[in-house]
């Protein structure tokens, strides 16, 4: 009766998954249900801070927000660890003892957040102003206050970047253990906290932090919270993720821009040569044309095969949320695409269009590639397939801008500017004792199936631990799919956030 | 002597041309160098004026500045030509009616300017705050304050929008009749001016204007002042004009930007698909691949051709100024190119690059096509062959943002956009009289081959003085051929300038 009239008070929905709650998962809804309005207010007031790389002293302040986190929630030993090269945005730790406790798992989720163009934020949004809405604002949602009376739905969104990826992480991480505390509920492991401030930048130097302060990270299991659950709406696991690295190319035509009638078809197009170069690395059926693009893939395990088989198929149901007929890769299932290495342009651009457009000819044409990694790759040696691949259209590559004499030699022209961060991908084995006590701890929480995908489309610098600490890792997602994560419109569902902290909360519990 | 004095207090160089000046000529030259200066100045503050079609207000101070200046020469009848479309940018209209004149030439410039992105233009430059340099940018030119003592070198530069395209028409004019006012010299036939506002924008009202004022603009030719000199730096006079007509493309993928580690080659990329279509139009030998690109072009005459065959070739001179080493249509000369129809790209643009580039798949990718048409073709046909291509590559084409319905069905989405004010080409004989005179006109001010070209590689709506008044034109144009017009950083050079006021000037006397 109470918990019902909680939930009245509180205006939430009753969800599916009450028949399967253990008391511990009661208390810790109840908890969420009954303190979602304060919940938020620190979410808000986190959000409220610019945590793009550009801008050291905000990525600053959202350490120094998550240490005031952690010290009002009792946490311990709290502490920025900074990597051996100066001036990089600090890790922020914390630790929980448990007397008694035997095994200790760290939890990780980072701060920093993709970089914004405010300029392409829908009407009313911008990236560092938390705005609530009451769905996804594709789904027709329209802005709200935040209510005073601290009673939501949680099919609300707030939108913000990093409101998903991945303060969300941190949230649902930092409010669980809160919750724990509150309710009196002791964890049956050590805890400890580690959130990262340079994984939208590849973790240039998580390398350097895990090295420096190996002794204080030693773990049984790392608790990776970060990226989106399951497009069905279903929990999942993931045993591994793609890894990811970059490539800037710019083609280089003539050193001033030329009038389209007197040159047109006479100087050549750089957009031009640079379309004709990306459109050589790909086939009619979606599959990368560079050479040996998918040589040296890792196998799937028996285990992994059958678990891939069954992720719920999300490929109907995708196309039609995102407005598509076909997939790219012709004949390959999302899940099946997102277990092979992939190239996509992040951008392109020469010239001008709409209302800037001129009867021009570009001097240079330049797009970003990413290349997803997966288990056998490794992330120098797919940018130098590309790098081949360029030449073997008979590009002159170069690292610098052409000389004049480089201008006047060679027909076509290319700057490449592989990126210097690049992460390979990982994958932790199902098998392992350890792994399965989580899997039954996440399965508790639901009636539904638990989706258990061995790899990750998206990208975390999870070898880095198995390197650096022999240590093993797992990721747990609490973020709705369709959080826009990485481009305009982030927004978190608030039925995820406290659904996450929940089940972090559980995780907590683990002995 | 008193020539050469003048010259030396001018500092300016003696011209090469010198030996073959006839009286008037002379005078005229002089008066060029002694009132440099003041010319620059009422130049310069005419540059100040913003002239872009976004800024209607803008337009209106260009016109009004130039009856300003037509008034203080004492031209007659002095007005503003309107089209019967309402707020259009309107004519400027003048005349000069001498007695016992029995023919008249009409001079034609006009005086809107192509967009500007200031953020592309050099450091230290703005599109309408013109700026002064001791020689072209990217030849080391400096910037130095407008003289005082009005003495300038004739390699000096202002930069500006419109410097060179085409308010450097309207100066060489305007300021060639001033100097036979100033000098007493009696114009040989009778004057009229005709300055138009919306040629950048494709003279969409241009044939309205026309209509409408069709008595008033009765004449015995056009004397068309627009358009670069030869790049051999010899005068030239050009004959017809390439036609023009642009189409913007949009491709659609995902309804929202996804995340590339997420959806990376399973969500179809727009960028790519773009970068796909766009290397269809052109096999490698730089010819357009387009069904019937090339049909209905009118052969050049035996005149043309011979004429053609005696431009000098600046193909070498032009790949290095440019700093490219091969031209995009293999086996043809820059003046055979340009007699030919293309289809450039001016622009395209998907997701974000350099610091603002994402691990993002982008929604859509746009482009900017421009099509020069030569005699024969026809603008809207020469669009439809392109709508044509597109749909003969899969792609269902759409005059509009898709619908949901739309987008789950078909797998090659675009807008095309097909601009609605086209241009047709032009040619006129070189063999009537009225021609005859005023090639000779123009061979008296030079030692040098004047260039005759039947055709120019840009455009102007020069069909419809044939089609509309029954009219003749004849394109004698004044600007440096490294003016950047159309781009950024365009400029005029001082020496094309006074060149352009002493040549305007000759014609005007024509008997």
């Amino acid at each position: 009766m109470l918990k019902i009239i909680s939930l009245i008070v509180s205006g939430i929905l009753i969800s599916q998954t009450i028949p399967a709650q253990s008391p511990e998962q009661m208390i810790l809804q109840k908890f969420t249900e009954e303190n979602t309005g304060s919940i938020l207010e620190e979410y808000s007031r986190f959000l409220y801070l610019p945590n793009v790389a550009a801008d050291p002293a905000g990525q600053q302040k959202n350490a120094a927000f998550i240490m005031e986190m952690m010290k009002n929630r009792g946490i311990q030993h709290i502490q920025l660890l900074n990597a051996t090269t100066a001036n990089v945005p600090p890790a922020v730790y914390g630790e929980v003892k448990v007397p008694g406790a035997t095994q200790t798992l760290i939890f990780y989720a980072h701060y920093d957040g993709q970089p914004v163009n405010p300029a392409q934020w829908a009407k009313g949004l911008e990236p560092f102003v938390p705005k609530l809405y009451t769905n996804a604002i594709d789904k027709a949602g329209t802005n709200i206050p935040f209510p005073a009376d601290g009673r939501y739905q949680k099919d609300w969104r707030i939108y913000a970047r990093a409101a998903a990826d991945d303060k969300a992480g941190i949230g649902a991480i930092l409010n669980a253990y809160d919750a724990l505390v509150k309710k009196g509920l002791t964890p049956g492991c050590n805890l400890k906290f580690f959130f990262e401030g340079e994984e939208e930048a590849g973790s240039p130097h998580l390398h350097e932090i895990l090295e420096k302060h190996k002794a204080l990270l030693a773990s049984d299991l790392w608790i990776i919270c970060d990226g989106p659950i399951h497009q069905s709406g279903k929990k999942q696991i993931i045993f591994g993720v793609r890894g990811d690295t970059h490539l800037d190319l710019t083609v280089y035509a003539s050193k001033r821009p030329l009038h389209s009638g007197h040159y047109g078809n006479w100087a050549p197009n750089p957009a031009l040569l640079l379309a004709q170069l990306l459109s050589s690395m790909k086939d009619e059926n979606g599959r990368v044309t560079i050479k040996g693009f998918y040589d040296d893939v890792t196998p799937l395990s028996p285990a992994e095969q059958k678990a891939l088989q069954e992720v719920p198929s999300v490929d109907e149901q995708m196309k039609k949320e995102l407005g598509i007929s076909n997939s790219e890769m012709k004949g390959l299932s999302l899940n099946e695409s997102i277990n092979l290495p992939s190239l996509n342009i992040n951008g392109i651009q020469s010239g001008n269009v709409g209302k800037l457009a001129s009867n021009q000819i570009p001097t240079y044409a330049t797009a970003v590639l990413d290349l997803r990694l997966v288990l056998g790759n490794d992330w120098k040696r797919q940018q130098q397939k590309v790098i081949n691949h360029i030449q073997s259209k008979g590009f002159q590559v170069l690292d610098y801008e052409p000389t004049d004499e480089e201008r006047n030699k060679y027909a076509k022209l290319i700057k490449v500017v592989p990126g210097a961060d690049g992460v390979n991908a990982q994958r932790t084995s199902m098998d392992l004792p350890i792994i399965k006590k989580v899997i039954a701890i996440v399965k508790s929480t639901t009636k539904d199936q638990v989706v258990l995908q061995p790899t990750m489309g998206g990208t975390l610098p999870l070898f880095l631990f198995e390197q650096d600490l022999n240590a093993k890792t797992i990721t747990i997602p609490v973020a709705n799919h369709d959080n826009n994560q990485h481009a305009e419109n982030e927004n978190i569902r608030i039925g995820n956030l406290m659904d996450g902290i929940v089940m972090m909360g559980l995780l907590m519990l683990f002995r």
